[in-house]
C-alpha cells in the first residue's frame, strides 16, 4: 500500500505543474505533443522530417527528453528548429515541472506548434500528464504487431498511433500484421487515429501533416 | 531530495528478495540469466530460438515479466520450456519478491539454466538487482547505434550485448553502425561481450551458444 501512496504523491506534485502547462498553452492558443514510444521507434526522425517538409508553412519548436546526451535536441536544431534539450539524468520520463522550465525558453511567440519528445520508454511517461494538448504514440513495425496488447495504457491514452519504419515490410523482413494493431488499438481506444508511415522514405507522412495542421487551427 | 529516500526504501526492500535468490541460485549451482531490452527488440525470439536449437543438450526455464497477457509464456511453452507468467499489472520492471515466487514454481531440479526476462523497458529494469547471475541486454539494430550512449546504465551492468536483427542490415534497410555500438559499449564497460546476431535467420547465435555453455560449466 505504500508503494500506492508514494506513487499519489508524485503524481499530485506533477499535476500542479501539467496544470500551468495546460494554462499556458491555452493563453497562447498553440497545440503542444507529447510523443512517446520505445528507444528507437523513430520519434526523433519523424520530427526532423516534418520540421523540413512543412519549413515555411509549419514553425515548429521541440522539448527534447533524454536520459543524457544532446545527440537528439542537435538534430533539430540541424533542421533549423529551437530545441530544449532536458537531459533526465536516470530519470526514466519527462515530468510536468521540467516541460514548464523548457516552456519558458522556447520562442513561443514565433512557434505554431511544441512537440515534447519524451524519454524513449513506452511504459512510464504515460503515466506523467505534462500538460499536453495530447499524446502521440509511436511504434515501429520492427517491435512486433502485440505491443497494443502488451503496452495498452499509452495506446488508450494517444489521440495519433504512428506506425513507423513501414518500408521495412516490404520483402517480409519483419512480422508485422498492421490489422492486428488497428484492432487492438481500437479496441483501447477508439478514437485513436492511426497513421503508417516511414519517416526515412517519406511515405504516408502527408496523412500525419493533415492531421497536424488540422490540430492547429482547431486550437486558434 | 524526498525522492531519492523513497527511491532508497522501495531498492532497499528489493535487496531483501534478490538475496534470497542470489543464495537459492548459488546453492542449486544453477545460472540465471535477466534479460532487459526495449519492446520488440526480439527477448522472446532469442529464447525460444536458444531453447529448440539447444534442445536435448541445454534445459531451459524461463520466468516471463509483462506488464499486461501471457502472449510471451505461451511462446515459451510451446517451445516445450516450462515458462511462469508473472504480470506487474502497469509495473515497469520485475521485483525481485516476484522473481522469488517464480524460482519456486519453477521445476529447478529438471533445469540446466533460468532465463528472466524482464518486462520492455531499456531503463527502469536496470536499477532492480533480481539476485541474477547477470544481466544481458539486447539492442535490435532498427533501434539505432545511439542507444548506448543516449541509455548508458543498462549497457554499463550487463554481461552480454545482444545485438538483434543483423538481418535487417542487408540492403541498408536501416543506418547502423555496429562499429559506434562496440565502442560506446566497451565504454561503458570494458568486460561486456558483444555478439552480433539475427533470432529470426539463426546467424551468429552460435556464438551466443557458446557463452551460454561457458556459463553452465562455470557455474558447476
Amino acid at each position: 500500500m505504500a508503494k500506492v501512496d508514494i506513487g499519489r504523491k508524485i503524481l499530485g506534485a506533477n499535476e500542479v505543474y501539467a496544470q500551468k502547462n495546460r494554462e499556458l498553452l491555452a493563453q497562447i492558443k498553440k497545440p503542444c505533443f507529447n510523443i512517446i514510444s520505445s528507444p528507437g521507434s523513430g520519434k526523433t526522425t519523424i520530427l526532423v522530417r516534418t520540421i523540413n517538409d512543412l519549413a515555411g508553412s509549419l514553425r515548429v519548436g521541440v522539448i527534447e527528453g533524454d536520459i543524457q546526451t544532446d545527440i537528439d535536441a542537435e538534430r533539430i536544431r540541424a533542421a533549423k528548429a529551437p530545441a530544449i534539450q532536458i537531459n533526465t539524468q536516470g530519470a526514466c520520463h519527462l515530468s510536468a515541472a521540467q516541460v514548464n522550465q523548457a516552456l519558458e525558453k522556447l520562442p513561443l511567440d514565433s512557434l505554431d506548434i511544441v512537440f515534447i519528445e519524451n524519454v524513449g520508454n513506452l511504459v512510464c511517461p504515460s503515466a506523467f500528464e505534462l500538460g499536453e494538448t495530447g499524446k502521440i504514440v509511436v511504434l515501429s513495425v520492427a517491435e512486433g504487431d502485440d505491443k497494443p496488447a502488451k503496452y495498452p495504457a499509452i495506446f488508450a491514452k494517444s489521440k495519433v498511433l504512428l506506425v513507423n519504419k513501414i518500408d521495412l515490410l516490404a520483402g517480409a523482413l519483419v512480422d508485422f500484421d498492421l490489422d492486428r494493431v488497428r484492432m487492438d488499438a481500437r479496441r483501447l481506444n477508439k478514437d485513436i487515429s492511426i497513421f503508417p508511415v516511414s519517416a526515412r522514405t517519406g511515405e504516408g507522412m502527408q496523412n500525419w501533416y493533415a492531421w497536424l495542421t488540422d490540430q492547429i487551427r482547431a486550437s486558434r
